[in-house]
């Protein structure tokens, strides 16, 4: 450490640091199974016991560098829980009632939930500056111990002049969420500048305006930062009947516990499940089980939070996925379905990093990752925004990520000969048909139906029907704003 | 390290590596003098002999962390040098000429002298895209032990279509300098795209117009990046008179050695030197021998590449530095004065990790870091480009730094009461007058004298007088043009 860091490091020292663990690979699994599981699971669980995995070297030699533990440690060691225990909430809502208040914004709220649950460990609140310049500069923070977690999107809290005039010299300040409702306590906060510019440049590696997470959270916010710890008064809750789905990275923990996984997979999607993934997800199960895995659990782990306007929204997203699971193209028994908190930025590169550390935190030691993940079109150019490789490739160097298992995308696509999706064959490429997502929202828009095969039907269904309800109400509209 | 991670990663095979060096702050100094001194010193050696550190712990810890070591190992544990020994030149001239060329240019070259002679340890060339989206993603490469070393800005050279196709699919690629030699070859190259604006938008955190290094090197150049092991065919000189002032890093490791140098602090600079410099500089020297070092240097280490129009030149700037030197301002004995080859990239954060890396891989384990280093206003707004505070936090947090001890600059000014510079005394701010660079430039161009005891007299002069030229210049020029 140089001369100088103690000052400007020492937000730091509040970030919990356990050493990396051991690197027998079968520790962790028992360590974690201690804790009991608390919820009902989403779908039968298999009754497979746990038994130790068995991995022989000719297996593992299957992939190209060696498989770390059977599950895997959250980053810092300690998942971090900053949701208050109920005894405790009638005094800390007290307290907040006494501070200055902060109102916040939906996305806001959706980071709020985020931290609390702890899949941003070892981050314990809105960052601070220095947490701010490590992810900006880093894409990572570096621990006191001298170890580096991943940490590559700032979550930062922006606020305006008058905020900033009204919390003065206060250390604390209570959080105010969309709907009124104070939501939490930000604890030692420190404030300081919120550079619009060069947090979006560093961010997106471009500044071009149309990025969908900029132009709602970040142009008309303030031109401040205000980090400092959380502390949230309840379990952060939607009431849109999917609080269900929301499992916290505990939950799912114990959840892959009770079920003796001894390997997770994660999936981070956003767009609807067609044949395509179910063929990867399926394929990678077996490929896990070839390695010698007895158990290895798919979490199929849909983002949950904002997204643009023209993406398929969460409700139906999550019917289509239930659909899938209910015709058997995911087997239920070895799925899981969660909604992962967070909210989108599209950032490619830089945010593909914050969606496997999260899943980290959440107990997954294998994340499956596509062409040009998070990435989308440039908003002002005939172009993609990223190198579609870019993502995959800065995904496998990303500092922090070393003990997570990278499974690069297989490409599938339509067979015309078989009639189903497989993985594409350059050999006979003539033979494959690509649907885009573009594409497949095309077709359901249009209600034109994709090839046989592409989906189950019973999802294909319920995207149908959603563009459907989304034309009358923009004709609706259309009448409405002519009239 | 991840499964994906073979492909991506593989180019970093070729850089050299040894694990970290031992604990034993002595140990290191002995390992560096074993090397003969190679050329004649720019100011007499002082005849102190060398003798090990004398440490204690009260002495240490009046700084905030320890001392790692009396001398500083190279990034990567070994210096690269890669400029063909004498007896090989001819051989590889001819073999250059049966390649295909690609014309590089003047700042190119200059990357091309910075490479070759090692002060980007452990890079061995322009980077490959593995090496480009480490440094633009991490400002730093993880080497294949799993150290990491800092390597800030993307060392690139750009190419057009037509020399893409005329690489073809040729591995090796002649380059030929300014003048229409050639000056290398570069070996296994690879040929990826060059996305300028993801470039410059991660590398500034903008992407303004007006970027003095965006406009003279990225913006006219081509469309792709090449990248490959660099081989030089003789060492880069520039035949301007200030050549023997060019040592390369393991020239001035000879040096130090030669020297006895017990702790060498480097102190970067594109600006005249004035006595708010001296006395830091001074100051800095008493602070290390107060905690025990018995010969510590100043490395005073001049910027030589490209700076913007209206910085002062580099030969000016060496006069003036010479001035300072002769009038005793700073003590030639316990200084070394030398140039660093690098161009100017005015990317504040982001750049000053170079410039700290690189006076790691010659030899400084203390650097001196200010108030905005390689800062710059906006380009098109009225504010500082960078948060004048965040190079040095920045710098602190740096991964692959923690070897080199950082001094944050004191604050000097000019002190009207004694009317000497002295460091800013917050208790009496109203004696202080602060005199700026371009404050300072304008004094100069207009003729006008700085108070008394801002810098020495004959040092002054040299600036006036290139002002005066300068104006002379501009003079002859509008008249010129006005006919």
């Amino acid at each position: 450490m140089a001369v100088s860091t103690t000052a400007a490091c020492f937000h730091l020292h509040r970030l919990p640091i356990r050493p990396t663990h051991t690197a027998n690979p079968l520790a962790l699994t028992f360590t974690l199974r201690t804790k009991p599981s608390l919820y009902n699971p989403l779908y039968n669980s298999n009754t497979i016991l746990h038994a130790p995995m068995v991995t022989t070297s000719a297996a593992l030699s299957k992939l190209p560098t060696a498989i770390k533990s059977s599950l895997i440690d959250p980053d810092g060691g300690t998942l971090v829980d900053l949701v208050t225990p109920v005894a405790k909430r009638p005094a800390l809502a007290a307290e907040a009632e006494t501070l200055p208040k902060v109102k916040i914004g939906k996305v806001d709220l959706e980071w709020v939930h985020v931290i609390s649950e702890g899949w941003a460990s070892p981050l314990r609140g809105f960052m601070r500056e220095d947490e701010y310049l490590h992810s900006l500069h880093f894409n990572s923070f570096r621990l006191q111990d001298g170890s580096v977690v991943n940490m590559s999107l700032p979550i930062v809290l922006a606020i305006d002049d008058q905020d900033k005039v009204r919390i003065g010299a206060s250390g604390d300040v209570a959080l105010q969420g969309p709907s009124g409702h104070i939501v939490a306590i930000l604890r030692s906060v420190q404030i300081y500048k919120h550079n619009k510019e060069e947090r979006i440049a560093r961010t997106w590696g471009t500044i071009a305006p149309g990025l969908p997470y900029v132009d709602e959270v970040i142009t008309n916010a303030g031109n401040w930062l205000i980090g400092g710890d959380l502390q949230v008064l309840e379990p952060i809750k939607y009431n849109d009947g999917l609080d269900h789905y929301r499992l916290s990275p505990q939950q799912l923990r114990d959840e892959f516990d009770k079920r003796g996984a001894d390997a997770v997979f994660a999936f981070q999607l956003r767009n609807p499940v067609h044949n395509g993934h179910a063929l990867l997800m399926n394929d990678t199960r077996k490929r896990l089980l070839d390695m010698g895995f007895q158990n290895p659990l798919l979490l199929l782990h849909p983002l949950g939070g904002f997204t643009k306007a023209d993406d398929v929204p969460l409700d139906v997203r999550m019917e289509q996925h239930s659909k899938v699971l209910e015709d058997g193209v995911l087997d239920p028994k070895t799925t899981i379905v969660s909604i992962f908190p967070s909210p989108m930025h599209y950032a490619g590169p830089t945010e593909v990093q914050w969606h496997a550390k999260a899943r980290i935190n959440a107990g997954a030691n294998f994340y499956i990752v596509g062409r040009d993940p998070a990435g989308m079109g440039h908003p002002t150019e005939k172009r993609d925004l990223y190198d579609p490789d870019h993502g995959k490739k800065v995904l496998s160097m990303a500092l922090g990520l070393e003990k997570l298992n990278i499974l690069p995308f297989k490409v599938a696509a339509y067979d015309k000969v078989v009639k189903k999706m497989a993985f594409f064959d350059p050999s006979r490429a003539d033979d494959f048909l690509f649907i885009s997502g573009t594409k497949m929202r095309g077709f359901a828009r249009s209600g034109e139906n994709p090839p046989d095969g592409f989906m189950c039907p019973a999802g294909w269904k319920v995207l149908v029907d959603y563009y459907k309800r989304l034309q009358v109400e923009e004709e609706q509209k259309m009448t409405l704003s002519s009239n």
